[in-house]
């Protein structure tokens, strides 16, 4: 999939250029190119490549969806809303890379008490796909609501060094077993005549406020389809209120669509209760920006993670703040020692949404 | 203002063009052209010029606004959620220009019954800058909670052929009283300092579901700023979602902050029916769309408005259909007799949600 002449083609284009993260000198993949998705990672001189986690796309009608992806039987399994890392091992160290391909600090420095690495020991080829959520992490705004305190991690896929294949679902469950590794909750195989099925599955999870499923194709073919339960679409829309002025607008417009949807598909019983909620996600966070806004002159959300070495928390400020770009910005707040690991705190402070209503609380108009 | 010169400059640049409605030949500015604001009518080669209704800017904050605005004591009045014409008598004929400038078939057509006409026979000049607002409207998929059924009209300024100037707060009352014309509810003149009853008036206005208030200084500088309460921010949503797919996206991320500031500016007490209210103006015509998707393959909305004249409905139709855009179609209905006044009944037609929704529904997965 990935050749010299390719790395070259990508290099020349600036889709992948030579980096130094972790103490590590790779190539890391921008953009997607080619085959290649953004997030590829080439160590050694390409003797180890580390592919990126593709996109998945996103279903809003089960039956139709379901029955237009897949041409076989599929997995279904939990989305958990976290952030995406592929653990893998490197010159004989465990490391978490980001979605985007960056050695992350915080999770590689946590590795150890997140799961059981000796799998490398036996497994050094293997790359373990998987999320981080938990109210103390360091980049998402979200966290499952049955995590109650720092993080945790969930496999959800397997591969192997210098192959963009997932291992299927059968060997996938052999090794998680095997080496007792953490991963999302698996509801078994289904067919699209399982619909009821799934259906009562997905609202066990909306109640439980729970992001969504994922499904995959029992198959050579790697089709994979997320859905979004109501509670899904709801944290999405709760947890990026602060960057209402910079997302994109599809993002909020369709959120809300994909909210009636879901109601709809999951037959949830009371609309009070979705309107509820739904105003809740949208107001709670800007009401409380109004009030930072006021009070401080900024709007900005707090964070709280924990390390076992200083340096990698300092290591993370700087790789935020490499890539906030420029709507966002990092304020490192304290590091202290807690116990035997290191507390960090720092806020992230949203420009665009701060400077609209600074405007608009100085009382100048809009014009609409 | 518009002087011969001017105007030629306006047509060179195709802002202003010689168009033919309700029998009339006039120039009509399709776009605001130096200090000429679009929807300005020109008949009888200049001699009777109407001048366009301005924007008027929103505030979002009320005590640093109306400081930073006004100069001035000025007048608080109602905004009434409807259509904006301005009313005049061009060659013995009285008409209603829509805020672009066209001669609107339905208000014409059904001025005798909104209004009595005799105050053109003392002041032929006179131009009435006025709201038409009711569930029976042609344009507007809102209405003011207070009118039952058909359209009630409500002057809110007045000016005269020739001149962009509004007559002052004064001049305007005293017409209106002597010629007994509707119009909107006026609360008096007010200062900066007289914030509380200002606010007091806005929360019983939000209250009572109403959109807000347009404050116009009492001076020679005719400066107006507009407030949406609580109340109008929501409607303003709840009647767009259709629209979802072809507004720009401040359009409803603005609303819902403008909704946030509100709540705070007002002090309303119950976040919980806030929360609500917000929920329901974004899923309830979503839902509604969703099933009419489902139903009959297509997303529309009736209307139904009530004609003395059946020319001038299907005169209303063909200006429907002209003005829509690609993002509206308009499919007409019934046009049968009721009384003494014709009904028409049409749908409007949103291809964007109606596209996107058959998509979703069909199965396509999202990449986001």
């Amino acid at each position: 999939m990935l050749d010299p002449e390719g790395l070259r083609r990508a290099q020349a284009a600036g889709k992948a250029v030579t980096v130094g993260y972790g103490g590590f000198r790779y190539v890391q993949f921008l953009h997607d190119f080619e085959n290649v998705p953004r997030g590829t990672a080439l160590f050694e001189d390409g003797a180890a490549v580390i592919y990126g986690y593709p996109a998945i796309g996103r279903l809003l009608a089960l039956e139709t969806g379901l029955a237009r992806q897949f041409a076989a039987p599929f997995w279904m399994e939990e989305k958990v809303d976290g952030f995406n890392v592929r653990i893998c091992r490197v010159h004989g160290r465990t490391i978490a890379l980001t979605r985007g391909g960056y050695v992350c600090p915080f999770t590689t420095d946590r590795l150890a008490d997140l799961m059981d690495t000796a799998v490398f020991e036996a497994e050094p080829d293997l790359v373990l796909c998987a999320e981080v959520a938990g109210p103390e992490n360091p980049y998402c705004d979200s966290a499952p609501p049955f995590i109650e305190a720092d993080v945790r991690l969930f496999v959800f896929d397997l591969c192997r060094r210098n192959s963009p294949r997932f291992l299927s679902g059968a060997e996938k469950q052999a090794l998680l077993r095997r080496y007792g590794l953490p991963s999302v909750a698996s509801f078994g195989r289904f067919e699209i005549g399982d619909l009821p099925r799934i259906r009562a599955l997905l609202r066990q999870l909306d109640a439980e406020g729970r992001e969504g499923a994922v499904f995959k194709e029992d198959s050579h073919r790697q089709r994979r389809a997320k859905y979004y339960t109501a509670s899904g679409q709801l944290a999405a829309i709760a947890s990026h209120v602060h960057s209402l002025m910079d997302l994109p607008p599809e993002y909020f417009t369709g959120r809300v669509l994909g909210l009636a949807l879901a109601a709809e598909e999951l037959g949830l019983p009371c609309p009070g209760e979705l309107r509820q909620r739904l105003g809740a996600a949208w107001l709670d966070g800007l009401q409380e920006a109004i009030r930072r806004q006021r009070r401080d002159g900024r709007i900005a959300r707090r964070f709280r993670c924990r390390f076992r070495s200083p340096d990698n928390a300092r290591e993370l400020i700087h790789q935020l703040k490499r890539t906030a770009g420029h709507h966002l910005q990092i304020v490192p707040g304290e590091l202290y020692q807690e116990g035997e690991l290191w507390r960090l705190e720092f806020e992230r402070i949203y420009p665009s949404l701060n400077g609209l209503l600074s405007d608009w609380l100085a009382g100048r108009v809009v014009l609409d």
